[in-house]
């Protein structure tokens, strides 16, 4: 059976439907249009680009062996004919056709399909600003607004840039264009926190300290009102202050490309995605939609989700070539892993942070974890500063978040617990997760399966405490409060700041607590700390032992607490 | 409730149920006892401590915060009883007692018990050879042997050393004798190839390729027949030659410590190790055993299985701990993950080898992906070398193996397939696997993904063809057989191999295939080659459309085959 196959779309999703169809059905046509001139890139390779890792826009276009996927490139290499310059208008499902417009020639045309395909994707949210017009404002919308901006800057005519939104693509292009363009970027981002969404305040703030660190200008809980200037952008007027600015970024979330779609008469999500089956099938059988233009679901929550991110998109995109050709295949949904990198660390994470988890309607927990990513007698190491979602009462795992220097380990451990999300685990499931193990590479018991161990222990209450953002709370009022913290760790480490805070800091080492019980400090709340959270929680498992039960044992340890930057 | 727990072995598995142990019963008694002096230390890690890596032989004894696990340290800081060189001589089940005898002392003792643990490892197999007792021949049966070889090694004694086994330890010990001390080091292994029963043939070849690559000289295939010297070892004659040597190490596997268990009635598996259900506990229900003594299931087979793994035993210790103290965790077995790092790159797995899958019955084929871990346009990436090992007809994925340079990345994807592997995957399930992305960790299109496609199209029979070792074989016998290479790349890469090869090696570029039918090789064979298997899949279908079915895909592409070391 010969049919015909027109795409809308010819970035991520749309070629590799197209080839993984034409490979399975060499005898079908394949018509792929697209709006833009520049088709077929890695978009999530544009901040490389602004940066100068990947020194040329043409890079992202490439195959691995060097080919530009252009128009040439699909129709000799792939069969596949493709359309740039070319806009569809309108679709009309009971015809089977789309009105599409040469851009170039200005000329309509109409397009018989067989089966439709719309990899439409995703527009950066652009806020309804004064000024948000101006030139020097970028949305990033794909390859050919990034090569402007990149033209921009190598001008040398960028001192000052403003980011409008402090989520992955934020953060991603103020590094770009702080790292090597040593251009002066802020950083501005209405929610209290980068990355709202995905990681926790805890999180963030170690993410944010690290972004500070390197120069770039942060501004959380700020409201952009107003881009100003005349002819071009020269400040950003926010809730606060007023930045002066060559160029402004909006990065402030996308949109689905939905309105053809919405238009044609299919199922429209309420937050304005296209509806597909788990076959990536929209409400006309006719039609597949897959990427960001789609909605799918979030298999932690089991309900409809939304994930904008490129690998989704080409992994969605051979499931449709595959149906498009009569298979079955689907695409199962995800739960929603992230990796971005912050200049010499990674943050990455999977499933639900605890905020978006309590908005999901879980009563949810938090358990951290310091540790290295080796053996920790072996010389090379780094390490992973993990928090855990779980849900209270049932033990369920919702999600894992972390921050490392040692990126591909701290993406390998969130990668193994993704891959069981789905399926509901409890934390026995992480305490027994088999992970590869020898020194180089591990330790014998790796902080996936103690995070295991502390969400168990804190589930059954034996495990009673607070994360680093919370203590920096208590600590900051220690005056006004009846708290004492309790360090458990060796002399050395304890009597700087036993000697600094001589009410407030005590110390008791967990190992020969029990010979030293006269020297427990009494306060109405006791906060026992060690390096990392396990010598502290041994400490509270004696004092319990011995009637004191009200301790609070600082999760994390010192180690993360230092990471969130709580300066003792 | 009260009671009282005798423990024998305090290494890994036994420290671990005894702390663990401690901590929910407090006012419960334990006793750990050991015949050596020395307890408590990683293992796993004597060869970085052999290399150097790991300056002290203390620092395998150490915590994260540096304490000693000693006698004291367990007594004072845990509250367990610990007893050094003393042995174990046997248990009374009915009486619930342990004969020990105190080996400084020579003094016997009857030790009552309400549970008891037995944590007894393993030792290595020592082969009935001629000269086996020899001055100068180690099994690094613990870290004090380990400190004697060190110190043999330190005072520069050792020009030659000759280890029998190329199994994990034997490659960690080749390494650490090569790499610093510069010794000329052989490892004689009597199977065909290094790792047997981990990696496939192809796999063991590349890793061959990077020892030898660093000076380490392998003997494969070889049988010692005796080890020979007048008062201390000097040569080692094998099946093959005599090898000079001031110093044997025997690395030919381990086995189970289980004659106490066996002499006290309890079951024990054909292979000699300790009958445990998934709570840990023996055919006595007062007796616990784990570690390397006992045989858990194998995840993959259903079938009892042998794991002799640090990382094991540490994670059985806490479930035996924790049902010491009443508790019902479930230990549920294992796919047999490993990782082994050889000089710069690493070498990991999970799951089953294509041999020890056709051994348990499965009709297996092989995969192979040989693809960056990063995207592939980012400037830092390394390549993964990766062979999954799938079941005919089902497509059920039974293990995966791989090698790079990239050790983290590669651990990454090992312990995300062996975090499914219990749940019986298929194909699918790793062409849709959800991993972190972002360019400077991985591509859109993971090689794990990829794994799953490439699996899936040689199932439905797309993509036919062979791995490196076979590509290898044909290629040596070209001149006898009907068998032409079709090279799909570039004019670039195919040109240098046409030209040196011109009846053999001829060049159609997969894109422009269509347009070139007529320079399409006529031969019984042809063999499909590009650089990683993706472009010569393209054109075996091209071919197949146009009636030529007589081709075969080189699997893994040139890239594998360099990497197998085959010199074209």
């Amino acid at each position: 059976m010969s049919q015909r196959v027109v795409i809308i779309g010819a970035v991520a999703l749309g070629p590799k439907a197209a080839c993984r169809f034409k490979r399975l059905e060499p005898d079908s046509e394949v018509i792929m249009i697209d709006e833009n001139e520049i088709i077929s890139y890695g978009g999530c390779g544009i901040p490389y680009y602004v940066s100068g890792d990947v020194s040329e826009a043409k890079e992202l276009q490439s195959t691995t062996f060097h080919m530009i996927r252009d128009e040439f490139f699909f129709r000799e290499a792939k069969g596949v004919q493709v359309r740039t310059r070319t806009r569809a208008l309108s679709i009309d499902p009971s015809a089977k056709q789309v009105l599409v417009l040469d851009l170039e020639k200005n000329h309509k045309d109409l397009l018989h399909y067989d089966k439709l395909v719309l990899s439409t994707g995703s527009r950066p949210w652009k806020p309804r600003l004064p000024g948000v017009n101006l030139p020097g404002v970028y949305a990033i919308s794909g390859l050919e607004e990034a090569m402007q901006l990149k033209e921009q800057i190598s001008m040398g005519s960028v001192g000052k840039a403003v980011i409008v939104g402090a989520g992955l693509i934020g953060l991603e292009m103020s590094e770009a264009l702080t790292d090597l363009w040593g251009i002066e970027t802020s950083v501005v981002e209405i929610a209290p926190q980068v990355l709202p969404g995905f990681v926790s305040p805890d999180m963030a703030r170690m993410a944010q300290n690290i972004l500070e660190a390197n120069n770039v200008l942060l501004y959380t809980g700020e409201q952009v009102l107003e881009i100003q200037g005349s002819e071009k952008v020269q400040r950003v007027k926010t809730s606060q202050r007023v930045l002066e600015a060559d160029m402004v970024i909006l990065a402030a979330g996308v949109r689905p490309n939905s309105e053809l779609a919405r238009e044609a008469g299919l199922e429209i999500s309420p937050h304005g995605a296209i509806v597909v089956d788990k076959q990536m099938r929209t409400s006309d059988k006719n039609i597949f939609a897959g990427g960001d233009c789609v909605q799918i679901e979030n298999l932690v929550t089991g309900r409809p989700g939304y994930f904008p991110m490129g690998s989704m998109a080409n992994r969605q995109g051979r499931v449709i070539g595959t149906n498009l050709a009569g298979g079955a295949d689907e695409f199962p949904g995800a739960a929603g892993s992230f990796v971005v990198k912050i200049f010499d660390h990674a943050l990455a994470g999977t499933g639900l942070s605890p905020e978006t988890a309590r908005k999901e309607g879980f009563h949810a927990f938090s358990a951290y974890v310091a540790q290295y990513d080796k053996s920790h007698f072996y010389p090379e190491k780094d390490l992973l500063y993990l928090e855990l979602v779980v849900e209270h009462r049932t033990g369920r795992i919702l999600g894992l978040q972390g921050l490392s220097t040692g990126g591909d380990s701290l993406k390998g451990r969130i990668d193994a617990v993704a891959a069981i999300l789905p399926s509901k685990p409890a934390t026995m499931d992480l305490s027994n997760l088999e992970v590869a193990y020898s020194p180089p590479f591990g330790s014998a018991m790796d902080a996936l399966n103690n995070l295991g161990h502390v969400a168990e222990n804190m589930l059954l209450g034996r495990n009673r405490g607070i994360g680093p953002g919370e203590f920096a709370g208590i600590w900051q009022e220690r005056d006004k409060r009846d708290v004492v913290v309790m360090d458990c760790r060796g002399m050395d480490n304890a009597y700087p700041l036993v000697e600094k805070y001589p009410e407030k800091w005590q110390h008791v080492q967990s190992e020969t607590l029990e010979a030293n019980l006269d020297k427990v400090p009494r306060a109405g709340t006791l906060i026992l700390v060690c390096n990392n959270g396990g010598r502290s929680y041994e400490a509270q498992l004696k004092l319990a032992k011995i009637g004191i039960t009200s301790t609070l044992n600082l999760h994390g340890g010192m180690a993360m607490l230092k990471k969130w930057g709580l300066d003792i």
